[in-house]
């Protein structure tokens, strides 16, 4: 009952993430009744994405520039460099506010499970940006999952390796607001070997 | 620091029914993700919709032909119109397969809130429908909502006006597999008084 066209649209959207099958109807439905306004605006802004906005080819981050925004701003510090799997996790590190270093999105993490090694991830741009001797620290941000920790200790030690001396990570610990009754265990440990001096 | 177009495509995102802010990021760094599978067969499904998606003339179904497919329809009973609030409301009674006569899609109920009156909805053009003379019997499956029932009410004092003497809404009752604990005391009355025998 539904036209071939609609059930294409209708598939697509409920492939996006967060969407399923039926707020993939309820989208297409919302678009059709707004096809003056929202419809044409949403295909002209992908088409617009899709034509400008690219990869930067030092960072990985998204910009319509290139090098991006981030990597010719001549504020931030040329000797950080902050290791991020993705971009909406260099987005999370900007919304703090807190670092002024720059990035470098690898755009995944090593998973044997997946098939995805060393060569598929954008290691060997990093170690390029390493080597032009710029770069004094490389504060990891992986997340905290066994992939993440994984690529971490691996790029560790293939960047000191090429001479990079200060290698950092997030530190680790119980979260701003966070109560130790729900805390993990991991967690609480964590917090323990890295206590301060008050 | 996200660029302007893609601040654009997160905002349009972002209103789309069931998504917010972060999900619209979500969505939009998962197409650039995928910036030469998903983007591109996005777009283009998005503008064949909306160049050949229309509302039907006769009954307000959203379909590739007009009349629908479901006005076209030689097996569907044609002294049979089903009047509903939305096309999703359509499907919902397609999907039930229980269905074989006709439609017709008001698009939206009278509400003095909105600003909705008679005259905004295809009021008119079901009027005509039923003028024609194969109409016998109109079901009435708008919403159990206030502003659905007020719209059913009107509707069925209009159309006895203009002659259609069987008019009939959709049962009330107990849910399958509904519990009478967890049902509204007004569903439990309107299954009381619509009681049947066993």
């Amino acid at each position: 009952m539904i036209s071939d066209e609609l059930k294409t649209l209708i598939h697509l959207l409920s492939k996006l993430p967060g969407l399923g099958p039926r707020s993939g109807k309820r989208v297409a439905l919302h678009l059709l009744q707004n096809r003056t306004t929202t419809l044409p605006a949403l295909t002209e802004s992908l088409q617009i994405v899709s034509a400008k906005v690219k990869n930067c080819t030092t960072c990985g981050n998204l910009d319509s520039q290139n090098p991006c925004a981030l990597c010719t701003d001549p504020r931030r510090d040329r000797s950080l460099i902050c290791v991020v799997e993705s971009v909406a996790d260099l987005w999370a590190l900007e919304r703090t506010a807190s670092y002024k270093g720059q990035y470098h999105v690898l755009g995944g993490v090593l998973s044997a499970l997946d098939g995805v090694g060393p060569e598929d991830l954008g290691f060997s741009a990093l170690f390029n940006r390493c080597r032009a001797g710029t770069v004094t620290e490389i504060i990891m941000a992986l997340n905290a999952t066994v992939e993440g920790q994984t690529t971490s200790h691996y790029l560790a030690e293939r960047l000191k390796e090429i001479g990079i001396q200060h290698i950092s990570s997030l530190a680790r610990g119980v979260p701003v607001g966070g109560e130790l009754d729900y805390l993990d265990e991991g967690t609480i440990s964590a917090a323990l070997l890295s206590r301060r001096d008050v």
